[in-house]
């Protein structure tokens, strides 16, 4: 059962778009969140900066509730911790920061959705597009607190159409019963075209036509099965969207057919803001049509990021939407088939106003000869000038709302930027190429997107803690509908090692978007420049083998609501081993997998909650089986192999490899299990 | 044997104190080490940014050797990753750096020595206290590539004593043999006053006399046990060395009596600048003597760190060291038996010539019209203010060596600057106080300084990771002497959650340093501040009762220049399993300890490469013992409970617990096992 709880007068998100079986909270019932003093809510939590808004009749509300020691809380999509998010605070706030480390509470998506999972099992869904402080046994072990920064959003609680006792370990568990519920509302999850299971390969920049005809023929000469080659900002002349640097790439469309006959897509970037620049099409008609973001006096606003000063195209207006999207064309046009969206938190670098403010403020410092206290004044002002939160107070959108447009101010409705940019392109693919697939993929998201696009988990850094990282979101992405998702594999910040990538791979084979991708500056890590690219041959080899499986689970969890990577927890509930464990998942209905995410490791302690059949993969063609009884087990994997378990009577088809995935034949498969 | 290899003519860091057995290499064997262009030796690293120095005589030398897959890799003291070192690239560079992630390369600590474990097994030592650069199968995973800044140099090679079999599985390992003639080579390791095994409690910081006692109050009155309470910067009058703030600390000796009646030892912080600050008598001491470091026209170097504008004192210089070290009288005098000192890499927030060329850059910015590369530039120029490896070359040191006074520029002698503090500050000590006890640790430090004083592992963060982290680095800085040593309970900084503290607490307990320490603007951690303190006071009554087993241990490792803390494939080289567990260690020679380090885990996996006793402490009177035949096993672990194991055959002292160290009584022990 759902209950709606309308609270004031909420900015229409779209989130949800199906109210069937939804009941309105009313009277004594719609307490469930109360009124409290924002400034006074948010002030234990210290480390939380909050710039209060102008507008005064912004409040907080604030629920809280005990949990039990054995509550278990799931959710939140795209953010650092576990797959039980207790023991720390969230904040729902796009955001674009490149340090997925333990402290922080916001990565790039808005995901408001939970579920706790105890005695008592409810799900529920904060639909409000600012700002959502999660503290789940953060401030106090045992207590949940949600604060709203707002008196105008709306709260759904979900609660299982079956009985409500998670220590049952058969029958559906009331988690499945909770989502199925929650993911029907929202609507179905995005399907992209079958191409994009295959291996892709990217890094910031393959700057030449050239340069991406090398990292082909590299792959291809080493038969390494590869789909995709990506084309970050550097393909675009200055940065600028829906241009192509002729210089670079001569001939842009002929290069993207001779690719495709190399049966490689190329998937160019695209990002929010619109470079300001007489001549530009897009910025002029941009101008001209008052399709920017605006400040406080009207004007189209200034901030700064890779092309230098751009506007923000006002995604969350319908006709400016309409227009932006239609800018795809151009590349559609060439051949491109797949996109991603990027910088579209927004990311700022600056804006132009505090830009000068800072510049002032220095002046001041130089004069003052600074002491200590201003020393660290003067660099805090610095570091504070990229995605300042007062920055997002300084524009306006002309929002189209079921009433007409309405003029908001941005922060009200931040998470809601990189999904209406993304929606934007995936309306205008519908128009624009109506029979085709398109791949999209966004960086900043919000629970509505995921039926628009994937996403990718952002500017990750090669680090092993990240490869487990990666494994923990994907049950709580899917969670809130994100099906296409994947982390950058090999870590795109700072330096990768051939065992780390190799490690990555091996986790993530059997994740939908498997993107090797890398920052400039950072040691080149496509497969081919380590010394055993035979094994990296193999593990890409065996991926494409599964891919059978893992599209079928794809498009069977997608079309029945519910989850791909599956917690030990939900499939045995009753199991507080499988409860705790946070480094294996079950993939689809039938498999379950373990990765190695720890260096110089030579294999891994597993937890079988049933008894299970051990694959051990050394290539895609050499494999052994083995029965395990449920228990605990040390497992040597090396890093030239892939292990997996299969449930006792399920079958998972181990395809032939091939080197792209349009030359897969799935009537080959061979039936493990 | 150890084998010493003279490379040009050596800056003398005297770390090594005994040549004895110590033999010169000479002739064709001197080809180990082979100059080679630094350039291009370092090209391929990318990440590093190598700052050229202007002397031109400044070559580098590089040692490679192929690695064999099943060669381990042990040592390098302070520094991230695993207790194996393959698989990343670590640079000697004492650095004030806190982000302790996967990507860093150098942490406060310079500590170059590593021993090769495998079928051939050998130490090396490069004593250099300039950069020096060990790539230990990152670039290509069986490489090892030894890089040395320098043509001034030593090097010692140790290869074992006996037969170089690290598979056999019984004897003393030769790594042992190696490690023991190390550690006889460069001398004894400090030994602390046995109170500085008690529990301490730190915050940056404690700003009054009232708020010390309050804190000290609070742990006495819920009996949880402590032995000293650390004053951090705010304790001195604006941040000077050897000054009490009167109005905050009145009477500072009576309150360090009152304290001491309550059995708390103060600890105040000593930094490594000297404020500028006329009337100031330890500033204009140091300007008429001459004792600080000059920049390149002899004038006094200004640098800004917390006093503001400061001098380093010159302690490479012994008449300097000598009068700095002198300074600690003031506090000693006042009762104070224990010290940290800090900044001491030497830390700088920014040197004025460097800020004064950054504001003219600005200016210069500022009229550009910043586009978004200068942008970039002016944000780097600000970032880099910091620790800035152009700074280190601008000041030297009057440096005593062998021959006499050597005038040096800094950077060839950087890592020995923290060693050369606490030196000063030991030296100091027996001369004021020959009968008493000091404590003294520092930040920074390089080998030799093992014999003075311990390290604290300096500006860790309240992650989950840090644990394992602080348990990774113990028996690699037993390797190269340091063994008074800990890292921040519960994170320095961003805040820590009850059950975090919790959990380290586990893991702290065993370690000879335990301080719980939280950085300025993150949530207070003292133990009473959470809600179960029940519990934190039975985990702290704990490791009182190991007082007696943990202080016997310590002082036997030092005495035979051994581990107290040793990987598991030090005990048994022969077994995989034990070579690859990188998340438990031997404490001593009858304990195995296996912490807890994820949140939310009920327990985990522990191997025991041998037959064990577990014992399970619910409090420090009341447990469990079971015997476990050798293997792979999932323990339960409540976060309220301490297990560890013991070896069969031997037995552990567990002691009745008190309040502070002075009131323990060894003969109330129980032996377990």
């Amino acid at each position: 059962m759902i209950k709606r709880y309308v609270y004031g007068k909420p900015f229409e998100t779209y989130s949800v778009v199906c109210l069937d079986g939804v009941t309105e909270a009313a009277g004594e019932e719609r307490s469930l969140f109360a009124k409290v003093d924002m400034e006074k809510a948010l002030e234990p939590y210290g480390g939380i900066t909050w710039d209060r808004p102008e507008d005064a009749a912004m409040g907080a509300m604030q629920y809280t509730r005990t949990m039990e020691s054995e509550d278990v809380v799931y959710g939140l999509g795209e953010n650092v911790r576990g797959i039980n998010k207790r023991g720390w605070i969230y904040e729902s706030k796009c955001s674009d920061d490149p340090n997925h480390n333990e402290s922080k509470r916001s990565l790039y998506g808005a995901h408001n959705f939970m579920i706790v999972a105890g005695k008592e099992c409810f799900g529920i869904y904060i639909d409000y597009p600012g700002r959502v402080i999660f503290d789940i046994g953060y401030l106090d072990k045992n207590e949940l607190a949600i604060t709203v920064c707002s008196e105008n959003y709306t709260v759904y609680i979900i609660t299982p159409d079956i009985t409500p006792d998670v220590t049952s370990a058969d029958g559906i568990s009331p988690l499945y019963s909770i989502l199925r519920q929650f993911r029907h509302m929202i609507g179905r999850s995005y399907v992209p075209p079958k191409w994009a299971f295959g291996y892709q390969q990217c890094r910031w920049s393959y700057k030449t036509a050239a340069e991406v005809e090398e990292v082909a023929d590299n792959y291809r000469s080493r038969h390494i099965p590869i789909d995709a080659i990506y084309l970050d900002i550097d393909y675009m002349k200055d940065y600028k969207d829906f241009t192509v640097d002729k210089e670079a790439f001569p001939d842009f469309p002929d290069f993207v057919k001779r690719m495709k006959d190399k049966h490689i897509h190329l998937v160019p970037i695209i990002d929010a803001g619109v470079k300001i620049e007489e001549g530009y099409s897009t910025y002029e008609e941009g101008v001209e049509k008052g399709y920017f973001c605006k400040d406080a006096k009207g004007r189209d606003f200034v901030v700064g990021v890779w092309p230098g000063r751009v506007h923000f195209p006002d995604v969350l207006n319908r006709q400016a939407a309409d227009w932006f999207g239609h800018g795809y064309k151009v590349l559609l046009d060439a051949g491109i088939d797949g996109f991603w969206n990027d910088m579209n938190e927004p990311a700022i670098f600056y804006s132009e106003e505090h830009l000068k403010e800072v510049f002032e403020q220095i002046d001041e410092y130089k004069k003052a000869n600074l002491d200590i206290q201003t020393f660290f004044e003067f660099k805090d002002k610095v570091d504070g000038l990229a995605n300042n939160l007062g920055d997002y107070e300084r524009f306006y959108h002309r929002a189209t709302q079921p009433e007409g447009e309405v003029v908001i101010r941005h922060d009200h409705v931040h998470n809601l930027f990189g999904y209406n940019m993304t929606k934007a392109a995936s309306d205008a693919f519908k128009e624009l190429a109506p029979d085709k697939d398109i791949l999209i993929f966004s960086r900043a998201s919000y629970i509505g997107m995921h039926r628009y696009g994937g996403i990718w988990t952002g500017d990750n850094h090669s680090w092993w803690s990240h490869i487990l990282m990666t494994l923990k979101m994907l049950p709580s992405l899917n969670m809130c509908g994100f099906m296409y998702v994947g982390s950058d594999m090999g870590g795109f910040n700072d330096n990768a090692t051939e065992e780390l990538v190799m490690r990555w791979a091996a986790l993530s084979m059997f994740v939908p978007l498997m993107r090797n991708h890398a920052a400039a500056g950072t040691r080149y890590q496509e497969l081919y420049r380590f010394t055993d690219t035979d094994t990296f041959r193999k593990l890409i080899e065996i991926r494409y083998a599964l891919i059978p499986y893992l599209w079928q689970e794809y498009n069977k969890a997608v079309d029945s609501e519910t989850l791909m990577y599956k917690p030990l927890g939900w499939e045995h509930p009753g199991d507080r081993h499988a409860v705790a464990t946070e480094d294996q998942l079950y993939v689809g209905d039938s498999m379950m997998i373990c990765p190695v995410y720890e260096q110089n490791a030579i294999g891994r302690h597993v937890y079988l909650p049933e008894p299970m059949t051990m694959v051990r993969l050394k290539s895609a063609t050499d494999y052994e089986q083995e029965k395990y009884a449920a228990g605990h087990y040390y497992i040597d994997i090396p890093a030239e192999q892939v292990v997996f378990f299969i449930r006792d009577g399920h079958k998972v088809p181990l395809g032939k490899s091939a080197e792209y995935t349009d030359a897969l034949d799935d009537s080959d498969a061979v039936w493990l299990g």
